[in-house]
């Protein structure tokens, strides 16, 4: 098992990989790809990723890009320690919440990107464009995570750790999140596979994630 | 059950959940939203869809927006007739191609909107930068569909329709698609569930998609 990731650690995709293979206890090696170099657009990972991005899984033989397509697949092949809800809706929910945060929210991804959570690089303030869109991530969040708090289903699953790290992205930034947001954000922050990536030793590169 | 649409019956993302309902042969109705006017803006949506998009499927109470994540939810509620392909890794493969077109090729979509597709809308050329991006989108087409020709896994599947929609951008704008490529996407245009779809009668709005 093998997981190719960015070679300096910024992608939150890449992150959502790691941590399902970490919680799945799935013994695999890492294959750094350095997108500043143009790695990934080299002839020899066209090969590997169809789409050309990390993070890709290579599991005998068969390489699959997109990280829900990779946390979906292990959740098939190796289920005996899921991370995701076992409830159809719950299910459902989980993937609404993976497919919007892969799929919008643009300008909190540009203006806050991973280097923010990761190399906690300094930022100016948000623009009204992004600030639009975290209120909408607060109202989201809020709904979803009125019923547990510190979880979205009652017990960890992998959008946690996608949500947590869209919430974090304005948290260490410094931005104003909501009290009981923040706190759900840093809680999950703690997770033993998430402090694994997130101190994972990496340059002060110049990347967005 | 009741899908939420944009009232223009231009997202391509409500017509994956439009055609994934026909597929299985489940009787809904349709709720049109004018995202013109706001409407998903509007309190009441927000009570319908936490991120405030369409589509939005409403089964029994049970409220879920994200096109890719109301096809998984439909083929988990009502297996009788798949919409995904029974084989691991092809329906690992027909994910990993579901989240590629929501979360990449940014320049085709947006040069290439759906009033391309819907209401056969004239465009300039594309840009390098789109230019680029079909490339990408060919060479993993071509890729995708070396084994089967017609379709991605042998038979249909909700991937081949959106696929199908990407290529279209491109046919139906008249710009250049390898000929085995732009046969393959016109073909599954062709099917009944798709085009329904696209014969709903839609004013010539300015929206994009
Ligand atoms: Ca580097
Ligand atoms: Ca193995
Ligand atoms: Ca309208
Ligand atoms: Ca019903």
């Amino acid at each position: 098992m093998k997981l190719f990731i960015d070679s300096n650690h910024l992608s939150p995709y890449a992150m959502s990989a790691f941590v399902a293979l970490r919680e799945k206890a799935i013994p695999f090696e890492s294959a750094l790809v350095d997108l500043q170099r143009g790695e990934h657009l080299a002839a020899g990972y066209a090969g590997v990723s169809s789409t050309l991005r990390v993070p890709t899984l290579s599991h005998d033989g068969f390489n699959l890009s997109e990280s829900s397509a990779i946390c979906e697949y292990l959740e098939e092949a190796f289920p005996a320690t899921p991370i995701y809800p076992a409830n159809v809706q719950d299910r459902a929910r989980a993937r609404e919440i993976q497919a919007w945060l892969r799929s919008d929210l643009m300008p909190i991804r540009s203006e806050r990107t991973t280097e923010v959570v990761f190399l906690r690089t300094p930022v100016p303030p948000l623009s009204d464009e992004a600030r639009a869109a975290a209120e909408r991530l607060f109202k989201a969040a809020d709904g979803w995570l009125r019923q547990h708090g510190s979880t979205l289903f009652g017990t960890w699953c992998i959008a946690d750790t996608d949500l947590a790290l869209m919430l974090n992205r304005l948290v260490l930034a410094g931005d104003p999140v909501p009290e009981h947001l923040a706190r759900y954000a840093t809680e999950q922050w703690q997770r033993a596979s998430v402090q694994e990536w997130v101190n994972t030793t990496r340059p002060a590169a110049r990347t967005t994630g």
